[in-house]
């Protein structure tokens, strides 16, 4: 398996995030104080430009109340 | 939120990483050839003593044949 960042899959998750953040009314802003992120690390996130962390997924879901396994599911 | 690592989730993870990869009868000697990754790291991750990056959640889980999410699924 490639050593190198999966930098579409990266993308993937970014894009499901700032999808269930939308479709729950939450602002980056929000997001970024419900979590104690930067605003800039959050909007890195959902661009996919950070490999963030599986800390960062559980304080993610926290803040936005869903399961961790939500950020995670693609089909929907 | 607390700005440290959530100790306690990151374990959380690590188990159930080993509890899917002991039910498909793969050594940490395989997943780490599978991955890439170090045997030491597959361990530490196991245990809960490294948060890992997003991007080894989509490599390991590609490495066990199953969905990402499947790594957060903590109800089974």
């Amino acid at each position: 398996m490639r050593k190198e960042v999966d930098v579409l899959s990266i993308k993937k998750f970014g894009k499901k995030l700032r999808q269930i953040r939308v479709s729950k009314g939450i602002s980056m802003e929000l997001l970024a104080s419900l979590t104690s992120f930067e605003y800039s690390q959050i909007s890195r996130i959902e661009l996919g430009q950070i490999n963030t962390s599986i800390d960062a997924v559980f304080k993610l879901a926290k803040a936005l109340n869903i399961e961790p396994k939500e950020l995670f599911d693609f089909e929907k």
